[in-house]
């Protein structure tokens, strides 16, 4: 996963951009960066890290100009290297080109292979630059139609923001796999991958970016921005697991409010798998925060916290040899004993992948807690496949869902009993436009697109 | 407010040292440090930055011995300098000594004085450094009868881990101020500020160390370790705002249960002062969570996570030079709108200090929230008097309760209401041994010891 | 100015390569790099700084294998960016190629333009960039052979060493503007830049690389390496700046002793200039010293080292705001006063371009020294055009002597006398074979190729 | 060694100390620190590193004021720390004090014993720090009395700086063992360890400070200084192997020019020790220089730059595991081969201590340079004792010359003749005024004060 951000006339915008993508940290921490732009020239900066230690006071003032995107990176294709941090940055013949992308192409190596059988370098193993390649070797000469064209030869998920010396344009792909909204700042266009980065900065949400829309902002005039619709229609695909998982719960998603949609979860969850006799619902912090409220309130079950997460975890910990059980968990996640201690637990998290972290916790809320029993109760469907459109999950033999029943799983992860909220109560919960849907490939293995 | 840990015995205590100080983080996050021993000798490392920076694996190899103490520091009396950090580690006549503090001496200044006029030469303008002087003046050549001496001319607050050559020191003012707990871990013993450090390690928390009490432990057999009670006795005297806000939910604290303890406090906040037909209690997140869900309980009004925390703040951000209203607070804190558009609030938090950040978070629930009312929840007393035990408050003039009344801190932060929990009921939640008491001097301005 | 290493057969090719730079270190002090092989896989490591903050020991640990290129970067073309370091190290159709590059492309703008309208996208703005782009082009699948198709292309100065994964490639442009050596080093074929590398790393001197030869090592059987010469014959045109100034005198330049050699244009020199009546000969340290002992044997004037150089020079320096008269040069160096006072004194150096240093050397000599008379004389001819083939000069307006007389820039920097090696001189002061001749376009403006 | 730099009235006084220090680079690399003062504050920056390095241009802007001390060190005693570097600033009854020293006292081990025993604490392992706690027990209350009495107990080498609130301090042990030069800078007063950091800054050279005088400079006044020479009178004693080794050959030393007391002391071991039939004389550089022109001019042999050396050594070196023969000295000295293949080469360095770089150096004489044969000649003495004064030697046992004959010496380097310069020859090489004297225990075991 990754965000983007992009605004098109401020004379601060790298500011803003940065402002923006700090709001959008849950959405990528390996890295960032902006390129803006000035007098028809770029300025850029990519480093390793969080928003907050990559620009500084100094690499800002020196991203000069009133138009600037941003981009946070979550490794998903293409190891952790300089060369893939975005913006890509790229010079070809019709000029300068920046370039964030939030989303995964899948025919982005068929069509690596094929340019460079015609001659083309790859800078990077980022499927992003196919599209910057694509467009060099289109014969438009100007880069709105170079993009529409390339990006008609691409599949998959894209949210893009693209800079040029002259303007700003923000596409959004025909299935709409990966979030993209626009805000008005000042008057003029602000683009972000969720609605919170426009709370901090003071910008007003006005509307999604709509699947398969390009919306072109020219510099000189921002506020004559022009909405199209340039790729052959499709089914709407918008991804699930963000309202389940990656979406701020402040955001507006599909507009809807994400954490009312996971209270639902929550409430649907409790009519699914009720856990009766139970003391308490505790959430697994912060994730599992908004579907524990709305089990709790359904179910008539008290709320608590009950499990403290530490927020000073860096990014390597050192164990001592003899080592700690159920290490890596311990140092995030700590039961509340008072809380727990003797009573029957109701466990309420938003997702269960590998399940090792599960299994860690449980014993941990039963040795140091003294739960008496520990019920877990998880706010979506079981994971069984993986994501090809930008989500970040482990190959499918990991998936510990694709080959174990929930019995065995729950048997694997020593919980008293597990539910999982059904694929039907989840869509039921959040309603959308007739003739639109959603994209739950993890959970149903239905791939919108060839893979 | 700073925290300290030590291990006796433990073939890699200085890891274990390392582990204890990361769950002990949020007790202060500006430096930290180690000092352990072998064959006699010290080691030790001390940096500016969190636990995680502070200690790579390198540093912590070079931390030898099976005896270690640690610190970590939130900056108290004695300016941000590297000089400051602690465990101080000094040479003396009768050998080298390590020395982690908590608290602070109230009359340091003056011995400080009377000790330069003699001779001795400071290296910190650290109140701690004045005991190892003292130390170094006694005519004991025995470190553990030396500290008793020098203790006995000290006044104030301090909870101390001490390490010398052949012993491992804790030692607890008679007042009791600061928190220290003892826990048993392989057989051998463990000291911690809190209880949560025990839960990452695995140790098993036994009691308290007694206001008034020093515990020796031989490095060659830690299992004799002896506890005396070398200081005249005078009235017990904790400090309740570690149970309001210091220490961590999960820790035990005085024997009883932080969580459990703020819960109350949020439930005899809403008889004290009810919100009645309020739609919503929210926390201000993360630290007035458990009092919100006490109040919630208490007065029936639904909880709700209405304030999303942002935990990627970094050390400074830049804003642009067109500012943004209420910046700060926008970085951390950002309303959920659906929980909290066109209700009435009631928003719990555990402090009210200084009152710009309240006022700047009612106006973010206004304005970006769409709250229509906002009834503010304070589950502790108003801060009117400076501490000089060792929690950094401001000024008396900068303590809003110190020259405002309720009402006009009300109209200040522009809640429709504001209620703060009585001294009363404060000290009724909490039950303590007949004969003991808490410093509440924050709240009350009845010092223990003259200022 | 830049310089190359590279080595076919060594179980630790990156550290032989490391420390062959490091003898190297004179030629670029900006920046350098290493691209190693193993298993058909390149690993690569480029960094701005000296050889030795470069390359830590965990840096070479990871640059496996037995092959390695290297290169020390003087900036040239291209400012000084990251993506410009070398060697270059990119990925088409016919797999990966690494390439370090001593030299300059004159006609690499046409190329690029033309390469940028058929799509092709930089990622650097180095002319090396260029070669790799026409291989890419190339219809030859073999990389050898679409070398040769590429270096067919380009016009101007390459010594070239080329990795891909089955063979080292060493190349030299038929002109031969820039040195290349071959060596051997137990039993395997070394590359470089000057001899005085292969002294460091125990490599016996074998030859030089002829103009136009292109040398290819298979990596599998590095022995059976074969010679060719792709190229038309042209005329050999071996820079003689790099005689006079660039080479360190411990190498061996086109077959004969840079010192010996510069040795004599001191003795020619004297012969052409005397400076009758002087009373000590001085060199402006380091480069001037081997012209100054010449210079000195030859008119029978004493040698003395007159003038201290500091060789502790960091990157910048922090002048007072009250300036020092001449600070730069005072901070290089000094005059030893009693070697100098009272005396007419004959400094040496190597060359003089745009005169500026020289004025304030020959200032500090007289007022701190205590000169009686300085006579400057220049072991080359004056440089009155600017070099197109990798010697980074100054454009031709500031040159000094471009556009002033020997008398005015005698007059310019307050020298007494003034006078410099004439081009017959120099020229007859180096023996080539029959046919052969030098570059020395920037004392006589004879370019060898169109610019 | 160490040098120290101050000045007592410059309105950029950090600044000029800075570029100061800078000129003495040479005799300390370990790291470097300067205190100012502004109104009766002091302000300091110490740090591990070059002074280029160690000075930033904040760290310059923040060492306010008209008055600065700064230090370069050179470990002598008391290991490689933070705490060892100076100056040293420290406060004590009568306010802070600045100190930065060169020399070494030979009963600080002593005097430290006795003051922990009356209760001091040592922040330092450093010899100095003696001094502070000296003046900090005195009954005297002005500093500059205070420090005079405590100079009064120490006995060795001190050359010193000492900044006070009001004052600047320079004083000089009685038997002048390390040298301090008083220079005049826009009318104020500079002392300096070495005269080439005048010529640096502009300052003209006044006079040595005599040993055993003290100057006190009022802040106030500058030019009021006063002179007086509080201590008992003994015979001077200064160092001889500050001519020998350690000034820059462009100071003045003792009144005499370095530069050319290294050329008498090349003279006289022509004479002592000629080299009949040698072809050429070569210096090891740059030490060796002036020293070999001096021989080659006495014997009439030819003098050259047979060996280069390399300023680009950085701080460590990584060597491939199949070790390079005689790797540390390739790094930094090279032979010029056909200076002196097939001849008898005379090789004139200034010391010899351990022997194992000359036997390496003779041995790539030989097998790279391909010298027929090699003759050393060392301007100097055998080392054979210590220094306990402020040189950084080997101790007694690693001393080859303590141990071992000249022709076992000469065996071992593999050399085929040796000659030392006599003691007798080095001392008539020097005039003094009548009655005083140098300092040459390393060379004779003579040590003025007891051990």
């Amino acid at each position: 996963m990754c965000a983007i951000f992009g605004v098109g006339s401020h004379k601060e915008a790298s500011k803003i951009t940065y402002l923006g993508l700090h709001a959008l940290q849950h959405r990528g921490q390996e890295g960032a960066g902006i390129v803006s732009t000035t007098d028809g020239e770029p300025h850029v900066c990519r480093r390793k890290g969080h928003v907050a230690e990559v620009f500084t006071e100094s690499a800002l003032n020196r991203l000069h100009g009133s138009a600037a995107i941003g981009h946070t990176r979550y490794s998903t294709t293409g190891g952790n290297t300089m060369a893939n941090l975005q913006p890509l940055l790229m010079k070809s013949s019709f000029g300068w080109v920046g370039i964030a992308h939030n989303g995964n192409l899948v025919n982005a190596a068929a069509l690596t292979q094929k340019l460079e059988a015609e001659g083309s370098i790859f800078q990077s193993t980022n499927d992003t630059e196919v599209i910057i390649h694509l467009m060099a070797r289109s014969r438009e000469r100007d880069p709105e139609r170079a993009l529409i064209e390339a990006l008609r030869q691409v599949e998959g998920a894209y949210s893009l923001l693209v800079l040029v010396k002259d303007k700003l344009i923000a596409v959004r792909d025909p299935y709409g796999f990966r979030p993209l909204v626009l805000g008005e700042f000042l008057g003029g266009p602000v683009f972000a991958s969720e609605t919170t980065a426009f709370d901090l900065v003071g910008a007003a949400y006005k509307r999604e970016i709509a699947p398969g829309e390009m919306v072109v902002v020219p510099l000189e005039a921002p506020k004559n921005m022009v909405s199209t619709f340039p790729f052959e229609k499709t089914l709407k695909r918008r991804c699930v697991f963000e309202a389940i998982y990656f979406a701020r719960p402040d955001s507006v998603l599909y507009d809807q409010s994400v954490h009312t949609m996971r209270k639902d979860f929550g409430r649907v969850l409790a009519d699914e798998h009720p856990a009766l006799g139970a003391d308490v619902v505790i959430p697994v912090p912060d994730s599992g925060v908004p579907a524990a409220i709305g089990f709790a309130e359904r179910s008539g079950i008290p709320f608590d916290m009950g499990i403290i997460r530490s927020h000073y975890i860096g990014r390597t910990f050192i164990e001592p040899g003899q080592a700690i059980r159920d290490f890596g968990v311990k140092l995030k996640l700590n039961p509340v004993r008072e809380a727990i201690q003797g009573k029957k637990v109701v466990v309420v998290d938003d997702s269960l992948v590998r399940g090792t972290t599960s299994k860690k916790l449980i014993k941990h809320l039963r040795d140091t807690g003294g739960a008496k029993e520990v019920h877990v109760r998880i706010s979506a469907p079981p994971t069984a496949y993986p994501c090809f459109y930008g989500i970040d999950t482990p190959t499918r033999s990991e998936l510990l869902a694709s080959s174990h029943s929930i019995e065995k799983i729950r048997d694997y992860i020593g919980a008293d009993s597990l539910g999982y909220l059904s694929l039907d109560g989840l869509l039921k919960s959040i309603s959308l436009k007739s003739g639109e849907g959603f994209c739950h490939a993890c959970f149903s293995g239905e791939y919108p697109t060839p893979i």
